[in-house]
């Protein structure tokens, strides 16, 4: 038998590219214990420069990965957004301010600025507690998905054989690999060479809007230096975007005249520099200075396009994600944000599939919710990105964007620009025929957070911080005001129905639900009329799962949850998280088969 | 010159002993850069059982050298007491149920309870990174202080000689090495061998309370099984303590009988196994059942002594902490808080020496605070474990401690019991002249938390995460209303007076204030209505330095500071925290001459 000189190899999941859409999937699927392997072409992680703002959402979503807190530690926080415009002697002022993040709901009501190189080290060094590295430099030269229709159907299959070069390798050693995997990520970046290869189009186009970008530590008397501003002046619109220690990173609008090469009609970095840049930023910056710092931490120039690729996946077996799918103007601070929830939407997926709790058809969702997100967010960047780039309404120009306009702008967009109103619309895996039971958890949307008290200790949780992105759903009873007989004759109706062989909990996953289904119950009693030991068994696995609507020993956190939730307490509700803390369901509890049907539809009755 | 066999070595600070009194110490030390070696006897750190709870006052005192987070994450939370008493059935009832901490303004509004071992592991990992371990196993064998007078009062010489034997010395090897150290810090536990040879005695007495502990995974149908719970039955007295992970710590009273060696009169292990323990406390808990678990954790049996040592220092050259200077009742949760605030206490006291910004007397000042602490410690103690141990009151026994009583007594030593309400008498770092202008910053207490906004990023901060124990005296400008022209003549004059070559700020550490000193402005105006740039620069060293006494841009936190503090916004004070967080003078604008002399009485005019 010949011995082949190439080394081959089986992985479940190939993830191509090591950014923030490549780490969230590797990390989320090490977490969930699947065999991942992820590559990426540069030698190390980003140093500093490019990426945006965390979303207040991407928080939550970083929490439930228990990443929050080093990133809230190393960020900057920006709680302000400022507006200046022209004044009357010539030169800017001061319009108003407003909070930064315009979403109520928001648990964290701020964005968080750290350079990217900072972020992919948070997910660099989880993965690395759980195993896995970044395979570097690698590059992919060839995919090829199995021409057989059965392989592609079997979820155990290795239909998908992308061959690798070692772009280390030393003079004479064999720099290619074979790899078979059952899945692969391309989260390869907006020239994501996963997406060319399977020929997927990117449909959009290209705006007129030039900018310059420039991280730096600012020598300025401006006030406002330390928030997000939006300053609209007679000489061009700048925007401040103030990030870790006491960098601050300048946006700064140019004319085609400053940086695009008339010939080529692209933009021409040797044009511009730093010192040209901030030139530019002074004239808009009039009366306040900013000084032309000794050291410039990083800058470059772009234009502003907005494309969405026409389809996300080919075959539910090799999927794009983040900028390979989607590219628009950083100034919304969406593009990591996009990235990162494109593939915590799909890692708990390629997870079900993999462990045989779901049909591969669940990954179709994949695509059915990302990609109408990246086009509403691309609506909104089109918007967003005329009402900055204009010019601002002066006396000389009524027909410019009034300062009103732009902050009545930016304060509608909130809930969209914070990631925190994103809503996935329904499918099987978004049921909201049942929406009347819990009025205020939208169907399709994230779980509001909320403080709940745990009655054996009375100690406040935040709910979503009991929502970890652990892979199970979380089915939450909310069984109402448990010192009323009738009540607690409802909840005892219903353990019985869910405790039935046949009911969801017991049907999928070979009935061992606390691996799939994490139960866990909220009377809206006071904590000193609820004993944990009085709820049905089926609804306290363990002490530590039930909890009351009350407010701490100290009245500082918590109550009002169910008003907050559009919950009755005299009939109560079952609400269904996603893994990715999503609401995938609420139903009351005479529909226990309605839940059934949910699961049902996308789950296998086995293994 | 014939060569010493011994090795011989100075050090500035020698710890001896590495429970959580030498370790505090050994981490604050190693924080600021002093030189310190710290040895133990054990050849490793605690593995279970041992040690009580951590009080609010130490979770804040924690906080302030980072290390709160991985407390809070790794423990378990008491929010809740609950007391039962004798029911008329027979068996116990809950007769009510109370917040664990009665201390309103705690920022940690709970106890945390943990191992012994956990807690030495978070300061092990700590003074890792610092490049501190522990030397051990290792007992010292000979301390002996220098005779000459001279020698005692040179804060640059090494008077103290200790001989320190390796335990773990190979065969042949030499054991013995001598180390001449500035200061020797014993925090080597009750039996200390540090307190015995300085001859130093333990005042106070045995009492006649014997109790048995057994931590373990209950099996129970009592439903208070994770709180904080005083059970007084006619069948003796139980303490429950909810313990990390679904542990529980139970405190069990036993009689002579049961216990004790009728010829020594000493406990006897040998009498009473975790099996008998658990069979006592059966009878205390009828009517709920309690299973002897397959696991028993940790078990022990004690005696309460209450005794102080009548000295804390030799010469202010050496030292004893922890245990070696305080034993009491284990069952107020106060033990190793006592501990480990003695240390904290200590650690910035020798640091401000050793850099020679201190005169050794600063050192007196230990004892001082600490001894009496210690002794008002041992006077709760006694009340408290009288009431605790003694019989319950039933139709039976109207002698008996009553319910009300009880729980009276509970909440009224919430404040000490929590360690908030600590108070350090005056003395020359204690300075209450002025407290009418700030009324609700005690001098001599801990600086009271609430949260103030930053005024370049409405940022909203917890003021105490701002005062980190980093050996420098935290100077609170609060400025007042500076919107309002004549309170900012105020302010302007209180810089001057400040600036000055000759006042506190410049006349020690060489005239670099920002090496003692860390100046942060507070103004009561709201946040729309200040610019940093508008206060003086010696208040503004850096934009973070300025807040404002207002909401967050979500009125989440925030607001009233001034009101909780005591301090008028139209005069404005001078908060003046030492480096362990406590209150050291308050002063009003006019008399920048009293904290000039407050400073000058312990703190040296140079280098």
């Amino acid at each position: 038998m010949p011995v082949s000189l190439i080394k081959e190899s089986d992985v479940d999941v190939l993830v191509i590219g090591a950014g923030p859409a490549g780490l969230m999937c590797a990390n989320a699927l090490a977490n969930a214990g699947v065999n991942v392997r992820i590559i990426d072409q540069r030698p190390s992680k980003v140093a500093a420069g490019q990426a945006d703002g965390i979303q207040p959402r991407t928080i939550e979503v970083f929490q439930s990965y228990g990443l929050a807190d080093r990133l809230i530690r190393e960020g900057n926080q920006m709680h302000m957004a400022a507006f200046y415009n022209p004044s009357a002697e010539g030169g800017i002022e001061r319009g108003g301010r407003a909070a930064d993040v315009n979403a109520p709901s928001a648990r964290y009501p701020f964005e968080i600025t750290l350079h990217q190189g900072a972020i992919e080290a948070i997910f660099l060094d989880s993965m690395r507690s759980l195993g896995v590295t970044v395979d570097r430099p690698i590059v992919p030269s060839s995919i090829e998905l199995s021409a057989d229709e059965a392989e592609l159907k079997d979820p155990n299959a290795h239909p998908v054989k992308v061959v690798l070069k070692h772009l280390d390798a030393q003079d004479g050693k064999n720099d290619t690999e074979v790899v078979h995997a059952k899945f692969v990520v391309g989260a390869d970046g907006a020239h994501s060479w996963v997406r060319k290869s399977l020929g997927i189009a990117m449909e959009g186009e290209q705006t007129d809007y030039i900018w310059g970008v420039v991280d730096m530590v600012p020598e300025t008397d401006f006030p406002d230096i330390r928030n997000r501003c939006a300053i609209h002046s007679t000489n061009g619109s700048c925007m401040i975007i103030p990030r870790e220690g006491d960098t601050v990173r300048l946006y700064i609008q140019l004319t085609d005249a400053d940086a695009v090469d008339a010939r080529s009609g692209r933009v021409d970095k040797s044009k511009m520099g730093p010192a040209k840049l901030l030139e530019v930023a002074r004239k808009s910056f009039h009366p306040y200075t900013m000084a032309t710092p000794q050291e410039i931490e990083w800058w470059t120039l772009y234009i502003i396009g907005q494309r969405v690729a026409a389809q996300y996946a080919v075959h539910e077996r090799v999927f794009i994600a983040g900028d390979a799918c989607h590219t628009h103007s950083p100034k919304a601070g969406q593009g990591m944000n996009a990235s990162m929830n494109d593939t915590h939407n799909l890692a708990w997926k390629l997870t079900h599939v993999l462990r045989g709790w779901a049909d591969l058809s669940l990954l179709k969702t994949y695509e059915y919710e990302r990609r109408k997100y990246a086009q509403d967010l691309i609506d909104f960047d089109k918007k967003f990105s005329a009402l900055f780039s204009g010019k601002p309404r002066t006396m000389d120009n009524e027909a410019g964007v009034s300062h009103e306009e732009f902050v009545a702008a930016f304060k509608t967009h909130g809930m969209f620009t914070s990631g925190i109103g994103v809503h996935y619309r329904p499918s099987r895996i978004v049921d909201a025929r049942h929406q009347a039971c819990a009025r205020s958890l939208v169907v399709g949307e994230r779980m509001l957070p909320h403080v709940f008290v745990r009655v054996a200790d009375a100690r406040p949780f935040e709910i979503q911080d009991l929502l970890p992105a652990d892979t199970r759903y979380k089915v939450l009873v909310f069984a109402g005001d448990t010192r009323d007989a009738p009540q607690r004759a409802r909840v005892l109706a219903l353990a019985e129905a869910m405790g039935l062989p046949q009911a969801f909990l017991r049907r999928h996953a070979g009935g061992r639900a606390d691996a799939v289904f994490d139960v866990l119950t909220i009377s809206s009693a006071p904590k000193d009329e609820v004993v944990y030991t009085d709820l049905p068994e089926l609804f306290r696995p363990h002490w530590s799962k039930v909890l009351v609507d009350d407010t701490d020993m100290f009245q500082r956190s918590g109550g009002g949850g169910y008003a907050a939730y559009g919950i009755d307490p005299s009939s109560g509700a079952v609400v269904v998280v996603r893994p990715d803390g999503y609401v995938g369901m609420v139903a009351p509890f005479e529909h226990v088969e309605d839940i059934d049907e949910y699961f049902a539809s996308f789950m296998t009755a086995s293994p």
